[in-house]
């Protein structure tokens, strides 16, 4: 019988990887069904029946549909994590998790997609060079963001909301990973914090991870040679 | 003895609106201290002391602080609700007033208050006459967050993820309130949902409305007299 939890992804999204990651920690059996993104699978009308606003990540359970991926992670922790610790009960400690999902919305996420899409993505796929005003927009933000991450969001702990990797730590090595992939230059401690998630999930970080990397890889490649 | 529960509130502000009215409407014993947005108190060093973001809602209790108002709203209900119907604990429930709390932060909040910003409050602030194509941009996305609120989240139903108010939907009542007042003209069924919230609430919707109705009024006279 195949799994009731179905993940509509492409690991080149970073909220993808979360959720992608999260199932394949908590051992939770599950499909992941790929869309792929570069070639516009999103925006067929095939994947419309599934996700009305044509984005990537949706995970249907049964008869639950969710497309917004932080309230899925909170949905798949809630439900199949036997060990409670992806989304603390404790609500101390959870009200910490959520307070970081909301967040990262408008910062981690807005500027590091920012960051990737303007300095690599759109150039590429629109055969222009990078804006460099917009590009350093997204940058000053990342450095206030790295700054904020450090001082309020982890402070002394090891991790976000306390001493173990939670679905907020997740989604922010997932995010951070984006812009650090296109050139970004993150210094400690979220570089250190990125290793550490990295530990937490094992070996099926970097595999979920390598689909992005290739393709910035790539993307950079072409822009170089453009430059040239 | 004084509450441990202390908002930091102007009402001109959407969750700010959502947290004080939460609070009333589930009785809970708490202090609202205000933050006058319009003239900068929330940029003062004594406000950095308890938000280092400056922004506007903050939540302490105790020795937890809260910087989202999401988060809040969470951590509230689940704390102080002991109806449990704010933020219910069924999964299938909870995660859809969850997709409707990340989904608001780029779309009804997001536009909204651009609406809100473009088309009054900055061109009073800055003595100039409101920039048309951005604000006709909010107008555009306005519509379409209408037609996604009808279609995806409220269905057939009263509210956004059952037969009763939740957070989502004093949330999203809040934050239709603010591009209405600047002259946004909703349609059905987002003026019927923003009457049943209301009906939910009780005199204290329009009470803690005002403020925010008053500087609507009041800006857009301003900008009326400058045209004239």
């Amino acid at each position: 019988m195949s799994a009731s939890l179905i993940l509509y992804v492409d690991h080149v999204s970073q909220p993808a990887r979360a959720l992608s990651l999260l199932c394949r920690a908590i051992g939770v059996s599950h499909q992941e069904k790929f869309i792929n993104l570069m070639k516009g699978e999103h925006m067929t009308k095939d994947y419309a029946a599934v996700n009305p606003f044509k984005k990537i990540p949706a995970v249907k359970d049964g008869n639950t549909l969710l497309l917004e991926s932080c309230a899925a992670l909170r949905y798949i922790s809630s439900k199949y994590d036997t060990s409670g610790k992806w989304y603390p009960q404790d609500l101390d400690v959870r009200c910490k998790v959520d307070e970081y999902l909301d967040w990262q919305h408008l910062n981690t996420r807005a500027h590091g997609m920012g960051y990737f899409r303007n300095s690599l993505l759109l150039p590429v796929l629109k055969k222009t060079i990078p804006d460099k005003s917009v590009v350093n927009g997204h940058k000053k933000e990342l450095g206030r963001i790295g700054r904020d991450f450090e001082k309020y969001f982890l402070g002394s702990k090891p991790f976000i909301s306390c001493d173990h990797v939670t679905i907020a730590d997740l989604l922010a090595a997932c995010e951070f990973e984006q812009p650090l992939a296109a050139g970004y230059d993150w210094q400690d401690p979220v570089i250190s914090f990125i290793q550490r998630v990295k530990s937490e999930i094992g070996p099926e970080y970097d595999k979920v991870h390598s689909s992005m990397r290739e393709l910035t890889k790539s993307l950079s490649e072409k822009l170089a040679a453009r430059a040239v």
